[in-house]
């Protein structure tokens, strides 16, 4: 019965992008634990650049330093 | 001091459920533990059908395949 | 499907305290969300008295300063 | 390679706030513990005054009987 | 930048199964997002079965009664 | 009403340090976003090095490899 909480940049993830890492990572829990599929939750929390730091930074101001250092 | 977090599906839950969940949650912590619900915090997070996976598929798809079988 | 996590101090929470966190939670998405118990999951952090601050201070420290003023 | 989440009511909190709040917590992490900033994660999540509840209450309706008893 | 918690059971993980949770999560967030693994954190929490409630029992009980009816 | 939670590898993590960490950030959110502190909880999470993964490496794995490179 695990549960699995995946917090990622909201940064245009397609249903495509969702509907694979639920499957990953429920795939993994039956490869690695044999854990049951039923009672194995996935929860995906998509977080604004805005809200999410590193290294001191926003990650909105990371992408904008990137894109203009290319 | 308890903390509360309660993660549910984003499925038109109302204004009455959310006092309902979190006055229950409230008084739980009151009868069982003695504490003190000045310092007792219930967060309830809404979380997208999309975002929310168990047993391989997002709760959106499931509640597709629930409604086509009826 | 709900997730509930609870946390509460580490201070000799007994057995039957924590079936009637879990049960009273479980009980609470039932009533108030009608949601099925069989994928509503509760879980119980019991956090250090250490680990846990509320107004600048350790809850340790709030328990001792309780403790010599009565 | 600290993770800080900061969960806040959703009450208006201004960009200059959420730099300073991803600065003072890696601050605080380099100072304290002597960590790396390019791996310390600060996230930062804004709750609605709906969903977060204490002694019993909705923070918005605290917030309405503040206003009123003013 | 991604952050996965992975809470499970406390029943015997080992290290090799951790190593094998660590590294399935981050090759999916390369794969699926193209993320940094640099900067993909994996965190692993092992609850207690006494502190694990589903349907309403402590899974340490569902235990139990799934090795009695064997 | 702040919630913070803070995740640090359990590594002879002191009691003054536990302090400090709770001090700091209850004092940034009383001077960013002129918070009440006696509402304001500061949690602190040790995770064991076996658990925290980062660039697919679980952290014991990483400290080991800097002790034998230096």
């Amino acid at each position: 019965m695990p549960y699995i909480n995946v917090k990622i940049t909201d940064e245009a993830v397609t249903n495509e992008q969702k509907k694979a890492i639920i499957q990953g990572c429920t795939q993994l829990m039956v490869d690695v634990l044999n854990k049951d599929p039923a009672t194995t939750f996935v929860l995906i929390d998509e977080v604004s650049t805005d809200n999410w730091g590193i290294g001191f930074e926003q990650v909105r101001q990371l992408r904008l330093l990137a894109s203009h250092s290319q």
